[in-house]
């Protein structure tokens, strides 16, 4: 009878439309059926990318849409700029040096975004630099990065690309692909879009598929230009993953029915507003200095530490996620993007001021739950 | 009202409880609680592949386990020998090759086994040879390669693996990995694993993993080292297909109900059989010279040809698989891997004797439900 309440900042809760949806019989993947399906969703996921460009799907966790990101637009040698200011981030440096790059790590304190000079400055240093690798927002540590900004500077130059990791970003927070000169967006499939993890997405400019042609790593699973020519046509050059496919169908269902893009903004940044606002309610501190709008990076007290909160949470039905790294024991994050609302922030605030009083911390008490309220009634 | 039947080699149909264990709400990839699942499907995958080595898991089609056992196993500028028997066999040498490997690609007539001898001389011609790949089952031509007599001639040499793609094999046909000496095993979900595509699995020998110790591929999502250790732990590196492995589990459940991989391979000979006397009833004849237990490659008639079949088939309501390549409008695949039963294949030569009545097609009436039936009751 212990109701388990997942607010982690993915995987996230799974709409009932999307578990039936996946529970549907298996077809085949090579049937005009299947083609069909699989164009509608390529046609709907565009406007959530903001994008003219296709969306292409990838049988594989966000990661390996990284590694194709990195692998399908550079040459061995190669300079890039990439921001690590979390786990997430580290990660670029990490497929660059594996693939060969040189790679140039701007290592930003955890919990602030980089700034658009530091970018501008790497980038004057480096003018043979073809791409500058971050997050849009980096789920380490719910912060978000500049990438408007960090876009235009890389649109002035010619063989510079913008490739953003938008894995907890997209369908979540502003991240105007063709309008702000992204080049590349990728995300996948267990964070806005409300379905289990396993299925990736890439998407990316004519700049960037221009430089693909000079791309020379070795490579055969994530080949991204034969991918475009085979979706084009509905299919994907390997077996898709097609249980989740189906469920895409019903989530972009939902995020029709919702809005669309503007809808989920608008949803985000309430959720994330509410939770801002309760936990700071209680005496307790942002983590990060440039908040994400897919979830919220919490200080806990020194004398308490976020061990016994997260556990605390935990027995009382709720999973949020703890820190990583040197971050560990140090902040908790309560994730709020997908198929969350209002009732489960509240419940979350509720549950945490429960955790909170048993474990001695002062605060005023029902605090959490006004602010919170105030900013969903607004 | 039309009930559709998915006879083909891959995607196959899913069973109703696993079905249901895909509707399950997502469980967070981090916790002690998927641990102990993840934990207890890898314990259970071990019979199943007839190994004690663990069977590792991935997020990706069957394609990119191929690619792990290349870009894991071997260095650049290494020679591999591949059988080039169907579509399937090809693609050893396309991986290979992208990875600057020397292939030596044995060219097999389509719906023949390669000959012990042949990779026999090639490694004779080839003591260089890190690696002989080919599959256990060619699924392009429904054909099965001698996999434990190749397991011994590799067997014989300090530094040549045998590697099996398995990927229409395990759990349908014999393949014993360790008593045969095969080095690396790999498999996907869509196939006798009855999920849905996605998940995909490898395992391999301490020989194997030795050699994995000098691999120089620059690889990032596909690192079975790193992978190997963490699973150990009840993780994958990067996020699990969550949702899959719920799946898994209850896959598991009904391979161990079954009679576990004992009872898979009387149930997959027992099917190919009656699949095979029913086809060769009604004077048609097998395009294979050494049929698979995954599924039957049947040769259409030439003044029919394969295409009005398939379609006479399809309107029907059953869905069964064309010839690729050369053999396109000239053979029909009738999958019977997975979750298929007697009741399966009679309906479909059922159909098919109505099939090929309408084309003009001469044939005793009634005689494959009775080829049939004789093999699924005797």
């Amino acid at each position: 009878m212990n109701k388990r309440l997942l607010m982690t900042p993915g995987p996230t809760p799974i709409p009932p439309s999307v578990l039936r949806a996946l529970s549907q019989p298996i077809i085949h993947h090579r049937t005009p059926e299947f083609k069909a399906l699989f164009s509608s969703c390529a046609d709907d996921l565009k406007p959530i990318f903001a994008t003219e460009q296709p969306v292409l799907m990838l049988s594989s966790s966000g990661t390996g849409a990284m590694e194709a990101s990195i692998t399908n637009f550079t040459r061995r040698g190669d300079t890039i700029i990439t921001v690590a200011a979390g786990k997430f981030g580290q990660r670029w440096g990490a497929i660059g040096r594996a693939y060969g790059l040189n790679v140039v790590e701007l290592t930003v304190e955890w919990g602030h975004a980089v700034t658009v000079q530091a970018v501008a400055d790497a980038l004057t240093a480096h003018p043979e630099a073809v791409g500058v690798y971050f997050q849009s927002s980096e789920t380490a540590t719910a912060t978000t990065h500049p990438v408007q900004a960090i876009a235009a500077l890389c649109r002035t130059r010619a063989n510079t690309l913008c490739v953003v990791d938008g894995i907890t970003a997209v369908g979540v927070q502003p991240l105007a692909m063709d309008e702000w000169g992204v080049d590349i967006v990728l995300s996948g499939s267990q964070k806005a879009f409300m379905l289990p993890p396993g299925l990736a997405f890439i998407a990316a400019s004519e700049k960037a598929w221009a430089q693909a042609a000079s791309a020379d790593h070795p490579r055969f699973y994530f080949d991204l230009p034969a991918e475009r020519a085979k979706q084009a046509g509905g299919q994907t050059v390997w077996t898709s993953p097609v249980g989740l496919i189906q469920g895409l169908r019903a989530v972009l269902d939902i995020m029709i029915e919702n809005g669309g893009l503007a809808g989920l903004h608008a949803h985000h940044d309430r959720l994330a507003r509410a939770t801002q606002a309760g936990v700071q309610a209680l005496g307790l501190t942002l983590f990060s200095q440039a908040p994400a709008w897919s979830c919220t990076a919490v200080r806990a007290p020194d004398a308490i530490g976020a061990g016994p909160i997260i556990q605390g949470l935990n027995d009382r039905g709720i999973k949020v996620a703890g820190g990583q790294d040197h971050v560990k024991g140090k902040i908790f994050r309560i994730g709020h993007l997908g198929w969350f609302d209002g009732k489960d922030i509240l419940t979350t605030l509720a549950s945490l001021e429960s955790v909170l009083l048993s474990l001695g911390h002062e605060f005023e008490q029902g605090a959490s739950i006004t602010a919170c309220s105030a900013v969903l009634s607004a």
